[in-house]
């Protein structure tokens, strides 16, 4: 359905779309020919014989990259990706063509958690559950449930599809977006296949620039991931920023055009209510959401209810027509340490615990927004609140920050809070960035950002005990201990990095077989040593155990000599 | 005592001495005029009219970069740093001068706990009660019980007291040291006066190249913070690194070298005992501990016990003549996610509880090391065990890292592990830097480890709930919602890279006082907006509470008018 672009958005970089070290793209066929589920396969080296000479499996990773990874692909930006999801929408025939785009038919309901309901395994569904490596059964119940939300707008065909709930793995989101004060689409665009490279499961544009809206049809349209939005931004930018003429008809009309164009899922601020607003008064930071506080200015000026909240059936049935999901926003999450977990942050949970029933009543996804910067101690509170509050809808936070005393470094902050937060139950996690508080973030702010949110998300995921998850960390480990450098490069979250950190101190290629730690030298490489104790019993077809027990002198001389020789 | 360098360790760059932005050094004096206890007050910009015109007082905090950052100091690295506790040494009438160096006399002991449990209160202690704001008695306590340390050797007089224990602030170490693969001596004394700089509480000097004892001495005699060593990696130098030779006897010689140059604690791998080494044979990783490898190595290859375990009581007879506390060393320790909490790193806990007995015989100041690589929700059982185990003694660990998945980023997976260990219990957090696994650490990657577990450090003394540790990001918060963006940048753990990154998307002078946040521009801060808000009810005199519940359209319509002619 969708054309091509009307405008030109450059070309991507090629550190953006090169394949990833000794990895292959694979695709895993599910139940029909045209649903194939991309992995990235990473191949490993054989063990060295002086550990023991076996091969080694490669290891099967989730990707998040999208088509850009896969040698047979070609980007062109003007035409988009192709249209995974196509064949699927069709054949459900429960959609029209309106003006150019895809909507359910009069009165119809073209939602994931519809279907779920019905007992229906979407291919969307099936697809998902490849990927996670479950049952798409279970993925169903999931989404029955609203236990998980699989965002996917009938409009962004080229989505790979993914699901957010407590039960799959941990999703982090990275945000992009232009603001009034720099960037341009071209740029916004190679974040967004960028973010998605390094591990971006979903992508917020938060343009409140020029042309918003091309920036980001441009970026849907070369998309792999679900795409969210608050669609306040642009509303607001119809009026050119004067709050006091913002209407509910505006913001309808945006909302519309915002699901015309593909966007996955709303962040609505509809729990800022007016009686919640005099609770910020005593606060150290105020309002600290965007969204937040523009309603709040709203229904101080109009000494009026939340539009939000008084049209929010209306915003459901729009939503339902495309299958755009809510992120209910926290626009009264703390902006610091002091304000966490007060009156107002909680007050407005509680109403997203109620329009999250009548989203539901709907059947229209939802997930929910939380704080924010909160410290450690307080951050059980939050998890549990929601999922006692919002009835177990997904949690899906801004970190949060546990101090306020390091901008410049809160992508590790809030990295902190997020691991945390996210083995607690959290289903996604938004990244923060380095230039959080300071500046909007350029690319390699975005793949700080990421990285520090894999690591929290793998982390929590760790803790969890999710089945699978450990596989690769012990493979890196293995890798680590034989001294095959290169597979613990691959392996790792950022192969660039990892290689480029080793060669700072030793350059030569040579040094990647050593056999020895970079950080000691030879002498003093504990790996090293812990390989020697390891033949001294391999080499014996002893047991370490019984090594030990034998345990005779004349042993110890053996070893003692066979150490000599070979000049350790 | 100490007389200057006989050799050339070059010569500080300025930004290692440069003082921080708008601070301070100032000094509290104790009880006696020769008692000045360092901090660093940072003065703040008043509130601007707009939001209330009022005076901020400065915020002071505790300040580990020594005499470098007085402006009336002139640093000479061959001189040293002044005697700060020559006198109070002295006063004590127990040491006698020995080759140069101060020991205890015949049979004394001259230990931080062995005052304590005398009730002796000494400067040393009541420095360390400045520090923190505590009460000196309740430091004597703390040291008499064995759950506080204060390392100091009668041999660092340099040194600038402190404590650690987990009834005080979170401390951190910042690990430097050469290897045979690079390094220098003055690039070490480089790096241990910009770690102090950024917040290290103690150094580790983990040498293992060229000129092990020049290095060291080049670091003691300009070192602020107490300083610790492994010396067994000198010990095995003096055989060429043949682990085979090594003997009690010659270790015992590094040990009494080390510490009569000053050295403040020993990390003393006593507890891998022979009878444990088959517990790690199926390990993924081994033994990852240097000193542990050492260790386990010679106790195979002699197949005898460990010396450091048999000659314990040895080493405390040394320990106490100098005041050099122990680190008692988890050689066993886990090197990945798959080896944490196994039986041979709690076997080795366990000997560690007992030799922490031993010592306190002794009066010899004891803490514990812990690990390593632990997921999440296994990182309490390690505080429990610990305390429990080891009588409460304070603990000491590296990370733990979260996830074995992110060379290159070891300093964020394991802040996360530090910073839930730190709230848990843990006294003291060694550091991890980005090039964990990787390679040795430059400059950059000292200050980007010592900014991670400051950040660690400190979101686990919020946690905590220790007096008085919110003020500064509640100062910090206060000046961000006010704008008052320089005072947001000199309250962060690094002002330079705050403002640095403010001024990428920012650069003119003119933005720092702007009233509007560089990631949003000014129609969509939310921040501004938030202050929209309680300039309505503060103009008006008042409370926001009561503006809300006035109410009447009427004010509502003036508000808006307000709005109108102020261009919002």
């Amino acid at each position: 359905m969708k054309t091509k672009l009307n405008y030109e958005v450059g070309e991507l970089e090629a550190e953006s779309t090169r394949p990833f070290p000794e990895s292959t793209k694979v695709y895993a066929t599910g139940s029909r020919s045209d649903l194939r589920v991309p992995f990235r396969r990473i191949r490993l080296d054989p063990t060295p014989a002086a550990f023991g000479a076996q091969a080694n499996l490669p290891v099967t990773v989730y990707d998040t990259s999208g088509p850009y990874t896969d040698p047979g692909f070609t980007p062109d930006l003007v035409r988009g990706l192709p249209h995974l999801r196509s064949a699927w929408i069709r054949e459900r025939g429960d959609t029209e063509v309106h003006q150019g785009s895809l909507r359910a038919k009069e009165g119809g309901n073209v939602t994931q958690l519809h279907y779920a309901r019905q007992g229906i395994v979407t291919p969307e569904m099936e697809f998902a559950a490849i990927r996670e490596g479950r049952s798409p059964e279970f993925v169903r119940q999931e989404i029955a449930s609203g236990r998980a939300i699989l965002p996917a707008n009938v409009n962004h065909p080229e989505l790979e599809p993914m699901i957010i709930g407590r039960n799959f793995l941990v999703k982090i989101n990275g945000n992009i977006g232009n603001s009034a004060v720099r960037s341009s689409i071209s740029e916004e665009v190679g974040k967004m296949v960028w973010a998605a490279r390094w591990g971006a499961d979903t992508i917020m544009d938060l343009s409140t620039g020029n042309r918003i809206s091309e920036t980001r049809e441009g970026i849907l349209r070369n998309c792999p991931v679900p795409l969210g939005t608050v669609p306040m931004y642009q509303a607001l930018e119809k009026f050119n920023g004067n709050v006091c003429k913002l209407s509910w008809e505006v913001f309808k009309e945006t909302l519309i055009e915002q699901a015309e164009q593909g966007v996955d899922y709303f962040t609505i601020h509809a729990g800022v209510r007016l009686s919640f607003i005099p609770l910020v008064g005593k606060r150290v930071t105020g309002i600290v959401s965007r969204g937040g506080a523009i309603l709040a200015k709203w229904c101080l000026i109009h000494h009026q209810e939340n539009f939000l909240y008084t049209h929010f059936e209306d915003i459901c049935q729009i939503l339902k027509a495309y299958d755009v999901a809510f992120s209910l926003g926290d626009g009264l999450r703390p902006g610091s340490i002091a304000d966490a977990n007060d009156e107002a942050q909680f007050a407005e949970l509680r109403t997203l615990g109620e329009l999250t029933e009548v989203a539901w009543k709907h059947d229209v996804q939802v997930m929910i927004e939380g704080p924010g910067h909160v410290p450690m101690h307080k951050i059980k509170e939050n998890m549990d609140l929601q999922l006692e509050l919002c009835h177990e809808a997904p949690f899906y936070t801004l970190g949060p920050l546990t101090t306020d005393l390091a901008p410049g470094y809160d992508h590790i902050t809030s990295a902190i809070g997020a691991a945390m937060i996210g083995w607690y139950g959290t289903a996604m996690l938004c990244y923060v960035t380095p230039k959080e508080h300071l500046g909007l973030p350029n690319k390699k702010d975005v793949k700080d950002g990421i990285i520090a949110y894999k690591i929290a998300a793998h982390a929590a995921d760790l803790a969890k005990g999710l089945p699978g998850v450990q596989q690769r960390d012990d493979a890196l480990s293995k890798a680590r201990f034989e001294f095959r450098w290169n597979d613990q490069f691959n392996l790792s979250f950022d192969p660039d990095t990892a290689r480029a950190f080793h060669d700072d101190t030793l350059p030569q290629e040579g040094a990647k077989i050593a056999h020895f730690c970079s950080m000691c030298g030879p002498h003093f490489c504990s790996m090293k040593i812990s390989q020697d104790l390891k033949e001294y019993s391999l080499v014996r077809g002893l047991e370490p155990e019984e090594a030990l027990k034998v345990g005779l002198s004349e042993k110890a001389a053996e070893f003692q000599r066979s150490l000599e020789t070979s000049g350790s």
